[in-house]
């Protein structure tokens, strides 16, 4: 139920196994896997967002939960069920299609998914974000939830456009501040081609280089973008889409024997 | 990206139509359908929740995202993107898979959410919930929003196990207090025949009747679920879910022309 | 001080003894009941809220300290104070009298209540509620309570409406949806027959029905109540009472010594 | 129902009137009362709280009850219902009996009855507390109503027991901590004889004097009373409560033609 | 960098020592300090808030600074860096320079200050406020300090302008409500004579006398102060300074060795 | 009373003016810079806490403020007092020093202080923060005040050791990541060399790289700092403070005339 059967099927060919969904699981499977040592888990940040005229209104949570897929499938780590509502307050009410919750609420809702894998036995957390917007509540989240926990329960944010500098590169590539840009539109034409509206795809510059305050997106956008989508094809989309993969993979791999580099643990 | 292409293809089957999903489409997409005047949404409600040993943790989130896409399919009503954690904490920490937020998170969450369907134009809101626990939160959460918006914005809640009384009857017919029992069991062998181990299938009575105090899941079941679900058939299940869908489909045929008894507006 | 001299006088009459109320006692006295066993309370749940043009505003206060008062004579139980500022925000401001808090300020208030009872050693709480408004709120505070003490505490709630299905199906005889109908002005007539405005009663039928929103109270009544006040009797409020007091009288005796149905304890 | 019927006659007998009590009121009648031009309300604060061996716990609330039904008897002025649980954190849980709320959950309380009155009409609030615990949180609260509201909305505290000078004169006569000491013992002797545990009746010392830090009462107390309750006489209760409910009277006399020094607004 | 060379020199010359500075410490220094018993603070509460037409914003810091660095300075007791936002809602937006905290948010600041204190082995801490309109903020946070931790943990607060009888008859000389008066115009003449606006002073009387309600700023004052500045001298303000620094230094040697009344510990 | 009056002599030296402090104006004069466009301010966040062995836990605080003198004395921009406690829940309880607020109370004080300034006619909002760990709770406040003033208030922030590239290249220059290292140290030598206890400087290093999950400091450093100060002087510190305090300088200039870069206002 975690995404299409189509986007399964995708990752599947691509690496030859099918994600392990947590919410595919019942208790007694999950209760089985951590007692074997599985205590890991990813948790998906997607948002429920306008991405201009011609990108649907969930590509964060796609990206998320795709790379998820990806790296569940080809490391058999834990996939929690994602999360489509993030904080979008910058993108305002301008754009109908936009839903976001206060940081508040994200930074609770955040504390309280981790407080049940503590909980219940869990001892790492990997939080993917595929959504710039949600990366401050997260990191206040991370912080209050290691302060509490040092020592007993690892987390990190990892943000899939930043997986790597080079992937960082890829999506930076035609303008510092971007969204529904070439990057993202090339991923989206290889992981949900139908979603795409090919005629509506119109570019916006970036207005914001050298602006010292930051502003909401219909200070910054005229149609909701930011980039150069036309820029974008599904070959690079591909190409892009397996790296980011890749590099989450091998965040995983190298998550799962991670040790804190000096033993500590929180009062 | 909502759910399964099986699934979709079986809401296809049963209604002759694909669901209407907000998170596919485009800002200008969601504009023109609330230009038009379909500013009715539906918000599924789902937990991510211990179900006994032989159902999944996503199976109200599979409920309440079903139903709502029948409905959807069968009427062209927009639907939400699914919450897919929920108020759980009388499942307590006792079962691994059960991940709950506090009430007062989800309440705000559901405000949140309201918030900006009413600021992007959007004026009724029915909320499908299929997780007994969500229920006060969200009656809570209704409360304020209408005390604020009232005859500006209509909110309602619907549990789909109590669409109808004839619904509920088929829900409690093994037991009042019921978890992954005969009824659920029944939808999700129809709906995600994968997802029960029938080799886990086994009952547990309710022992909550009588009982003047309110107890947690591990006061009154042995595995976590409460009723006979070694009772339960697919096709009872397939019946089940159709008159779930069709009951869906009434309620919000009635809403889209619902106009509040009298005339009134909050300050 | 708990209510009128009166009051108390046709509770001795009915139940031949007077309530044991802790706002009355020295706290050597609450302490030698609590160490002889008497560790549980009741609460009673009231509201400050418009009850249409004949009923005065603390009808629902009246209605749960009247039958804690009865129990409590009956069966010798504790009862606390009653909170007269309940949920009403469904009654908005149409009505000069209501006065209503939050539900997150309600929530916070029986939480800390039960904290306080939990630290002074009490086991058993039994939350009388005669106000619809403020049981999505009071279950959301159950819901917490429970999961940071279940093992150690047990928390109820009753409606006092609801105590049985006799009871509410003579509160429910005028209509589904009731407010200061006909079973509640009936009641006030034997409680309080002073507060009863004989000749302002007049009828408003139930508008809700068939309606898939839920509305405030000026969407749904000309003049804040709802039913068939004017088919009230003092004699049926003097049976009804009585059976109300009874049940909550059996409820007690049930919960004194109620044990879970298994044993299981809180983190 | 706001109090005993003995207290309600010795009220009449004193003040020759009846109390204007906001419960017992219909909308109708609290809205024609509003329409004259009886705009301000008394809200008595109370507590839930151990008061010494001889002293029920609800001794604060019968004071401010008891001198706002004075003082509403005398000048027919409006009183809302008390709020019996109070901030009692001083008084720990060492002693069974005191309930206490946090500083936040009264805060919130007070703002939400004020926010009430604001909405339906009133324009003047005199807020009556007993309870000393209680001073702090009301004073945030309103300073925060004052700070939304000011120019529209006029709120003012008043402590019972230093409605005057000569009053406070008289509750610190035996030392200037005190609880349950002569003065509040000899109001209660007169208030509610009964509730006085003639026989329990000891002394303990004031702790406090020339101390820097702030103690909790089990710090400073070892029966939870600090003062000379042995000197208490019932004369001296009727005196002082006369002298009091004269006092409140000739407030509330004030208060209703009380105009700002300066007239602001606001915004 | 507590506060200017001048003022520091000012206070070597009338203590002989420098004030001892949390800020200026590093953590072994601290830490070392704590170890030989130094196990108590000094926490400066101020205010950013108009004070009239003749004194600086800063004023209240000013004073909460200089009276804690002359106690500092002569005891060699510990003081933390000021707090300079306070709450100010009473002072309204009327005048620009006021920059207030809601009392919920000082409340957690004090609430969390004091938290690490204890968590880093810290035993007592005395604010030192000079802000009226702060008080009750900081009454609810120590209330709930108390509460968690009494017994090991002794908190205190002492407002600067009524350390003594005396200082408070040199506060109030010019009127009972006061700001910007003489007192505190001669302080801030001998303390920081640049900021005070000679040309400027103007005096406004006191309004508020026999007043019920409690009045904003704006509704009270013209120009923001209330009292008689112009009757201010610096040698005034010099000698008065020099009794507060002495009042809190006698405070401060009390405190050192002081011990709760009777030993008891929170749970 | 900004800063000691040495730093301020040094700002006096470098820029040949003095700042422009907030603090020590009155109210009419803030009223007429602001009524002849002096409608910005920068508001130095700085932190208190550890700053290793040869630090002191003001170091974040200096940093912040001398920048802002710095850009405020050339600029002539007004500079608000300082916040000296952040959010430093990384450093946890592990060395005595830190004191640190929760996000959620850095976050609530933020947006309470750019209220003010709103309600008080200022448009402008530059935070200039030396502690990366306030970054991300700043940022969630200013998310939701854009959300609630765009197109009437600017806000930003910018971070003192990343206001270019080139001081940033300096920060790290001994490691990615970074605490008391050699380019904060080399301030200090130069900003307050009395502070920095030469005897006690030793190196870290930086035990991050290549770490999936985010650690506390304790698990990262074994006394408190990370990078290597051995490597300061005084004389690289002079030249990185002006270099960044032209850099700010430069900032604000460019604050003072920016405008959005497309017209659009918050609902």
């Amino acid at each position: 139920m975690l995404f299409s059967t189509e986007l399964q099927n995708r990752i599947v060919e691509l690496t030859g196994a099918k994600p392990l969904c947590w919410e595919s699981l019942t208790w007694p499977e999950i209760q089985s896997l951590r007692d074997k040592g599985e205590t890991m888990c990813l948790l998906p940040l997607g948002a429920t967002e306008q991405h201009g005229p011609h990108l649907p209104v969930n590509t964060d949570t796609v990206f998320a939960t795709a790379c998820c897929a990806y790296a569940s499938a080809k490391m058999q780590t834990l996939v929690l069920p994602a999360i489509a509502y993030g904080c979008s307050l910058g993108h305002t009410d301008q754009w109908p299609g936009t839903i976001s919750l206060f940081p508040e609420t994200l930074i609770a809702s955040i504390r309280e998914v981790a407080t049940f894998l503590i909980r219940t036995g869990f001892t790492k957390l990997l939080i993917v974000n595929s959504h710039w917007g949600n990366t401050s509540s997260l990191r206040c989240a991370i912080d209050r939830i290691r302060f509490d926990n040092a020592g007993r329960f690892s987390i990190g944010l990892k943000n899939s456009f930043e997986f790597t500098r080079s992937i960082w590169g890829q999506f930076i590539d035609d303008g510092e501040d971007f969204h529904a840009n070439r990057a993202e539109t090339a991923l989206m034409m290889y992981l949900d081609p139908a979603a795409v509206r090919l005629d509506k795809i119109v570019d916006d510059p970036d207005r914001t280089a050298g602006k010292v305050f930051t502003y909401v997106v219909p200070q910054t956008s005229t149609n909701g973008l930011t980039g150069h989508p036309t820029r974008a094809t599904a070959e690079d989309g591909k190409k892009l889409f397996i790296e980011m993969g890749e590099a989450l993979s091998a965040l995983v791999k190298s998550a799962r024997t991670e040790q804190p580099p000096i033993e500590w643990y929180a009062k």
